[in-house]
C-alpha cells in the first residue's frame, strides 16, 4: 500500500490547479503594527506593511490587552489546566463570559477555544436538540458554519446569498409549525456585504424560525459598544443566537454565543467540541476581556477604521483600480485571475515591501480573484498613497484591468456558479 | 414554536438523571500551583487544593514557560491576526512546529487551536484522502477522535479497548489489500491503562494499515525527552501519525500532529478546521515551545510525577481506598455511584478544601464512577496524607466500599455495557 503516494499526489493536484499555499513567515512587531518582519524563503529578513490582517483595529498591540495578557499570566500562569469541567473554569473565564453576555444584552454566554469551533459546536447541537429541525443557510456561510451545519445531521436548504424571495419560499415550502433555524452572517467577509438582518428577522417571526448569527467580522467594529451590526440597527433582541469571536478586531483568540439561559446552558451542556477540550488560558480570556470592555466605550478606533477604509476605497478608486464598492471595513480589489493574482501578491511584497494575501478559489468564486485590503485606523494616510502606487505599478506591470465597473461583479460570478461554494474565509 | 421550552426539557432530562455538570470557578495562584481560590456560589472565596489537574507536571507555572508568554506578548502582541494562509502564520508557530516535529523525530508537525481540533481535522482529513480507507478504531477513543472519524463519512470498526485478538479478527476481514488506518491512544486517561502499542504495529505492518496514535496523555510525560509512551518504548519511527496537545504536561493550549511531511502538508492543505481558523497567538507558541524545549532536557518533573503517583498510590491503598491498579501517573479511586461520587466530591470541597472532580457516566461507564487523581511533582508528600485523611473520613461518612478487590473493575463494567461509550475525557 502506497500511502505516502496517495498523500503526495493530494498535494500535486493542488499545485497543478494553482491551489497549493505557502504560508508567509511574519513578525508583527507590538507597537508598530501595522508593521512586520518579514522572512523570505532565503531566510533574508525584511520589514514590510501589512494590509490584510484581521485584527482590524489594531487592538492585539494595544497596552491594555498586551498588558492583561502579561499580568494575568503573572499571576495565574500560563494555561487553564484542564476541561470547563475538570479544574478549567478559570475566573477571567467566568468574568469574560459575563462581559460578552451584557455586550449583546443577552441573558448569557459561552466561549470556546476558536469562532471556528464556536460555529460547529453551538450550531450542529441547537440544530441536533430541536427534533425535525430543518436548517436554512445562506449560500456563502463560512466553512465553520458549514460544519456545524453538516454535523448537525438535520436537514438543510440553502438560500441564494442574502436573497430574500429565495429565502421565503424555502420557508413556505417548509410551514410555520415546522421547527427551523436560519443562519447567516452579518458582513461577509470577502465581499464586505451585509445581511438584510431585519427582513431576516421579520420572517423568521412570520414563520416560527430560531436565528443564528455570525457577526465575527462586525463584533468590535459596529454599533456605539461595538457588539456588531445587530447593535448598529437595534436588532440585537430579535434575533436569538449571536456568535462572535475573540481573534479578529478584539485582537485575540476563542470564540462564543450568546443567546437565552436555556440555549447556552443547552449547549453548554450537550457540545462535545465544548465539553472535551481544555478550556482557554485565564492570560488569553484576560486579554479578551480588556479589549472588549475598552471598545465597549472607546469609539476611537472604530472611526478611525471606518475612516481609513473609506479613504482607501476614494484613493484606489480614483487611481482607476478596480475596488468592489462595500458598506463596510474591507475593500476588495479585483483581479479575476488565480494566477495573477497570486502574482501581484508576489510582486507587491518582492517590490513594494507590501502583503496583501491573494485570495483566490475556492475561498471566492473564480472570475472574482482578488486582493482584499483590510485598512486600520493605524495605516496613516502615507502608507495608504503608498498602497496606491504600488498597486497602480503592479497593476501595469502585470496589464491588469483597470476603469472597470465593478459592482456587478459578485452577482454575476454568483448566479454562473455553483449554489453552494465549497469555502469560504480562510 | 416553544423553543425555549425545548430547550429547558433538554436541561431537565441532565438534571434527572444527574448528570447536570456546574463548573467549579477556580483561580490558580502561579507559584502556588495546586493551590487555587475557589469561589462559592455565594461568592465567598477561599484557598483549596487541586487535585485534579492535567496540567500535569505544573509547567503552567513554570517560570521560563510564563516569561516566554509575557515577553512575546510584549513584542508581538496578543493575537495571531489571521488565519494561518492570511497573515497569521508567525514566527513563534514556525518555530514551534520545527520543535515538535525534532520530539517526535518526525519531518514535520502541524499546530492546531487544540488538541480536539488536531484530531478532529486530522483523522477526517487523512481518511477521507485514503480511497475506501477503513477506520478502526479503540472502543475507548476520545470523543474528538470519535468526531474525527464521523466527520471523514468513512466505513469505521470498533475494536474491544486494547484488546489485539479483536483487533486482528478486524484486520483479517478487511484483508491486506483494502486501505486502512488504525486509530488509538497511548495512556487512556480515565483509567490510565496504555494500548500495547507495538503489538498494534505488528498488526499494522502486516495488514498494510496506517497508524494514528493519541499521546494527549503521555507528551511530556515518558520517554528520555518527554515525547511519550512511544519514545520511551522505541516505538515512535513505528507509528505513522502521532498527536499531542499543549494543553496539559506542556501546560499551555494547542495541539498537533507530527507524521511524514506529504500527510502533514496534505492535512495542512485539506483540513477545514485548520484553514479557516485564526492561528494561534504568537505568546502561546512561545510559551509551548519553553516548555517542550524545557521538557526535553529536564527530567525532573517527570521523575517528581512518577514518584509522587507512586506514593499516592501506596498511601491511599494502605488506608484501605478502592484505588484501582495503573502503571501512570493517573489514580482512579472507585466510587461506583454517580449519586455518591458527587457527594463525595462536594464534601472533599466543603469539609477538607481539596477539589476532585467527580467522574460519572458517560465520561466511565456506569458503575465505575469515580475520583480521578492525578498527582504532580508539586504535590508534597504533607499534602498527599492531608489527601489521604480526607478520603478516609469522606468514605467512612458516605459509607463508601472500602478494601474491595478493584483489579477486575473497568474489564467488567465494559463487558456488562455497550462496545461503543458515547464519550470519554472531558
Ligand atoms: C465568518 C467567520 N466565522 C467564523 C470564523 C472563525 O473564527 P476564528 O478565527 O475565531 O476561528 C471566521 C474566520 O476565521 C469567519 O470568517
Ligand atoms: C485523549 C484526548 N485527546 C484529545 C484531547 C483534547 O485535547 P485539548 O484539551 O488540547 O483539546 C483530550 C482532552 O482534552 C483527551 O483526553
Amino acid at each position: 500500500m502506497d500511502y505516502r503516494g496517495l498523500f503526495e499526489d493530494a498535494i500535486d493536484t493542488l499545485r497543478r490547479e494553482k491551489r497549493y499555499r505557502v504560508f508567509a513567515d511574519l513578525e508583527r512587531i507590538a507597537g508598530h503594527f501595522p508593521k512586520a518582519i518579514y522572512r523570505d524563503s532565503a531566510d533574508n529578513e525584511r520589514e514590510i506593511t501589512i494590509w490584510c490582517s484581521n485584527d482590524y483595529l489594531g487592538m492585539g498591540q494595544h497596552q491594555k490587552v498586551i498588558s492583561a495578557m502579561q499580568e494575568t499570566a503573572g499571576k495565574l500562569g500560563t494555561g487553564a489546566g484542564g476541561t470547563r469541567n475538570i479544574a478549567g473554569t478559570n475566573r477571567p473565564l467566568v468574568e469574560l463570559e459575563r462581559s460578552l453576555a451584557d455586550l449583546h444584552r443577552k441573558e448569557a454566554a459561552l466561549v470556546f477555544t476558536s469562532g471556528f469551533v464556536s460555529n460547529e459546536a453551538s450550531i450542529s447541537t441547537i440544530a441536533r436538540l430541536i427534533p425535525n429541525c430543518l436548517v436554512i443557510s445562506d449560500q456563502l456561510n463560512h466553512a465553520s458554519m458549514i460544519a456545524g451545519v453538516k454535523q448537525s445531521g438535520m436537514e438543510k436548504k440553502i438560500f441564494r446569498h442574502n436573497d430574500m424571495k429565495h429565502l421565503r419560499e424555502i420557508l413556505e415550502a417548509a410551514g410555520k409549525d415546522r421547527p427551523k433555524m436560519i443562519v447567516f452572517e452579518s458582513v461577509y467577509s470577502m465581499d464586505g456585504d451585509v445581511a438584510p438582518i431585519e427582513e431576516i428577522a421579520d420572517l423568521a417571526d412570520e414563520f416560527n424560525a430560531l436565528t443564528y448569527i455570525d457577526e465575527v467580522h462586525a463584533v468590535g467594529m459596529y454599533g456605539p459598544r461595538g457588539a456588531g451590526i445587530c447593535e448598529r440597527d437595534g436588532l440585537m433582541q430579535r434575533i436569538d443566537i449571536i456568535e462572535g469571536t475573540m481573534a479578529k478586531a478584539f485582537g485575540v483568540m476563542g470564540g462564543y454565543i450568546t443567546a437565552s439561559q436555556p440555549i447556552v446552558d443547552a449547549v453548554r451542556s450537550y457540545a462535545s467540541e465544548f465539553i472535551f477540550t481544555t478550556a482557554l488560558p485565564p492570560a488569553l480570556c484576560a486579554a479578551a476581556h480588556a479589549s472588549i470592555e475598552h471598545l465597549k466605550s472607546s469609539t476611537v478606533e472604530r472611526e478611525g477604521q471606518q475612516r481609513q477604509a473609506q479613504r482607501a476605497k476614494e484613493i484606489l478608486g480614483a487611481a482607476g483600480l478596480p475596488v468592489m464598492p462595500t458598506n463596510t471595513h474591507i475593500v476588495p480589489v479585483i483581479v479575476g485571475d488565480a494566477r495573477r493574482c497570486k502574482a501581484a501578491s508576489d510582486m507587491l511584497m518582492d517590490k513594494h515591501n507590501i502583503y496583501i494575501q491573494p485570495i483566490n478559489y475556492p475561498t471566492v468564486p473564480k472570475d472574482t480573484e482578488r486582493l482584499r485590503i483590510t485598512p486600520t485606523p493605524l495605516h496613516t494616510d502615507e502608507m495608504l498613497f503608498e498602497l496606491r502606487d504600488a498597486l497602480v505599478s503592479v497593476w501595469k506591470n502585470l496589464d491588469l484591468p483597470m476603469n472597470i465597473d465593478t459592482s456587478q461583479l459578485t452577482a454575476q460570478a454568483l448566479n454562473s456558479g455553483d449554489l453552494v461554494l465549497p469555502t469560504t474565509g480562510g
